[in-house]
């Protein structure tokens, strides 16, 4: 028997393709204009009436509305959309805030919803009264107001900060059942906007046996890391700024460290003191909380890089499908080596994959927004993403990272996990009645 | 006699080579790395003492902080930092809110500061309840609510949003001591995250006899303004969140029409109702208050661009000069044509210019900030910025904006100027005291 003639006129069922196994589409069905999407959204509108006039008229278009506020708030309608508190009372311990990936769309995490872990709260700072300090191996220590680094040149850049311990619950044997907010919450991403650091390392004169940088915060516990010079001198800023106003007091207000794609607790906060140094000061932080465990009982003595990643943040667990049809499956993609050069996608739990669309602009050690049409049969699947950044580094399967980084024998109580740094795939598994689920596939 | 000899040795002197007039540094001091800039900056910070250490302990150093809460707000110390109101109290007409751009830097608008004008106040509304419905000369009339939308696949850009009022003070004969808030404040810029317009068209069916699609709000006016059709087709999005999170009250909540690059009143919010014409329906904002009149007493019937505009925030006016020496001159440019591609700044008056540092990304239709480093001598100055734009579109000066465009006779008493899109250049002056000043030059 002859094949059946394709309908070569019929572009929109063209740009719809299938690519991959249990209906994902071709992201060229986003490029190829409207009316192939369309095509495929038929059927999702709430009422196709000839009647669609007149419309109800709702009570809010019947009488004059609110004033404008100086600084606006958010609709009473959203305030559920909130960062999820580990420590609401402010017990003497730290306080993670994790932000609602699910609930958000874009790139930019607004300031009110990015994420942060404070170690002994958030210091009530006078910004006239706050100085930094930069001495130790240097030719001229110096001390600078905010109003003496404002007069200094500036830099704007969008950059993730992802905590050491993002993900963490993932180390668990089985699949933690928590949303996307619980499990990979602990990163966000801004514009960020400050002085380059290397300015004023330059300016206090470097001497040459420096070859760490330790910050200290002004918080009461004094948070400090020690930086390589290295990167203090690359693409270190000390940030005043973010998304355009000054910086949230949960992130650091007057100002911060930010080490662009590396571990958020080195982005010291309310930063007071840059001490240069021969040798890393092994504070803390850096010699226990945020050291890597290994399974033969070792640990890695620094990991400062935050490594590939991706997750699908839509639809993630805790979400209910609305039945067989048109989706699109989306979610971030970062890399603290650059920028991200390709996700793929499944929907067979990785036994097949679709290449996905990149929101531009992408950027260096920035969120990437990643998309992919797909057709869902309103049976199982498992949706899985994988990244690659512009360094070659691909985001290992989940076998591959537990080989070599371990998993616990059983999970903790809680959400607290003792390991850090994991990069590798989240699966969501979906079954026949809509419900989604975290999965180890 | 022979030239003195170049120090070529010098390379701080080299990449802070003057190349315009009354101090105007060379923008590559910026790329050439941080030694050059540093040994600009020498004598800012406020000690150079080898006693850097110890720092006083300041009383929010030796306390535990507060709590983290669900969604985080500014420092009790930035509260100063407002939109200013036109209409405060909430009076029976419209209220502008203006954004700070003195206060800010990087590109991104914080949605709390965003521009806002409100014909009618801000509607409460439900989102739940609300519709968008489609319909006129279309083959399906459809209707969807917010949930429906959802499902539908996005989008996210930047592009700013400016209201055709922005920058009228400027008519003025005399110019208008204000701030760079108060007559530049209406344009704010955001990630906006949506549905193409495209997508929703298609799936409705146009006929093809329309050339309009006239938009409508949900506000108690109904505050409604005609689209040609290509545009809708072309970049025009539902935005459903504004940098990352749902739209605020003031910006459409819960979904908006945008419509990158053109004026901000055509981008309506509250979005209810896409009727598809074939003739524009001169709605009272697009035939009175939006009509352009011009110098022989007629007027554009429609001027829906925002041309390519530049200008500088800091320093701007109202700034105290903290005394000779270096500073960044830093401003915002965008066009609705598309990319900026060269910002000039002068600081003499536009004798001599030199080109400023584009921060990248620089992306389409959306805020570009421009830096340029800059020595000052104490004595008179007139700081300027001029931008062009991917199309070749310039901004012009105000002699030959004025001769095409007019100026009023008088300033009207308050800020309320009956003419719109003014896209000249700004100027500061600069006296020996270090105060500035808005000028004409």
């Amino acid at each position: 028997m002859k094949p059946m003639p394709r309908k070569t006129a019929n572009r929109e069922l063209d740009a719809l393709e299938v690519v991959a196994g249990n209906g994902l589409l071709h992201r060229r069905a986003f490029l190829r204009g409207s009316a192939a999407i369309a095509a495929a959204m038929t059927g999702y509108a709430v009422s196709r009436s000839t009647a669609a006039e007149p419309l109800a008229d709702d009570p809010w278009s019947l009488v004059p509305g609110g004033i404008t506020p100086p600084y606006e708030k958010r609709s009473r309608f959203e305030e559920k959309v909130e960062r999820t508190l580990s420590n609401p009372n402010g017990e003497p311990r730290n306080m993670h805030s994790r932000t609602p990936h699910h609930r958000l769309n874009g790139t930019i995490t607004p300031n009110g919803l990015h994420f942060t872990i404070l170690h002994s709260g958030i210091p009530d700072i006078d910004p006239d009264r706050h100085r930094l300090a930069i001495h130790g191996l240097v030719k001229r220590p110096l001390v600078f107001t905010l109003d003496a680094l404002s007069r200094y040149p500036m830099v704007s850049r969008m950059a993730f900060v992802e905590c050491g311990g993002n993900s963490a619950p993932l180390f668990s044997p089985q699949p933690v059942q928590a949303s996307v907010q619980a499990l990979h919450g602990l990163v966000s991403n801004a514009e960020w906007t400050g002085v380059p650091l290397s300015v004023l390392l330059e300016e206090a004169g470097i001497d040459p046996t420096a070859n760490w940088v330790v910050a200290e915060g002004a918080d009461s516990l004094a948070v400090s890391r020690s930086v390589p010079l290295g990167k203090a001198l690359d693409d270190a800023m000390v940030a005043l700024y973010q998304n355009g106003e000054r910086l949230l007091p949960g992130n650091g207000y007057p100002m911060r460290l930010l080490l662009p794609g590396w571990e958020g607790n080195m982005n010291i906060k309310y930063l007071r003191r840059l001490k240069l140094t021969e040798q890393p000061a092994m504070t803390y932080y850096e010699s226990k909380i945020y050291s890597q465990l290994l399974p033969g009982g070792k640990a890695y003595q620094f990991y400062f890089l935050q490594e590939v990643k991706s997750f699908i943040t839509h639809p993630s667990h805790g979400m209910a499908m609305q039945g067989p049809g048109f989706y699109e499956i989306s979610g971030l993609a970062y890399s603290g080596n650059g920028r991200i050069v390709r996700v793929m996608v499944s929907a067979d739990g990785a036994k097949s994959w679709a290449q996905a669309a990149l929101q531009e602009p992408v950027l260096s050690k920035a969120f990437t927004r990643f998309r992919t049409p797909w057709r869902w049969s309103g049976g199982p699947a498992v949706l899985q993403s994988r990244a690659w950044d512009e360094a070659s580094n691909v985001q290992p399967t989940r076998a591959e990272f537990v080989a070599q980084r371990g998993e616990l024998k059983a999970p903790p109580p809680v959400l607290a996990f003792p390991n850090q740094h994991y990069n590798s795939i989240t699966s969501w598994a979906i079954d026949g009645s809509g419900e989604v689920k975290h999965a180890y596939a």
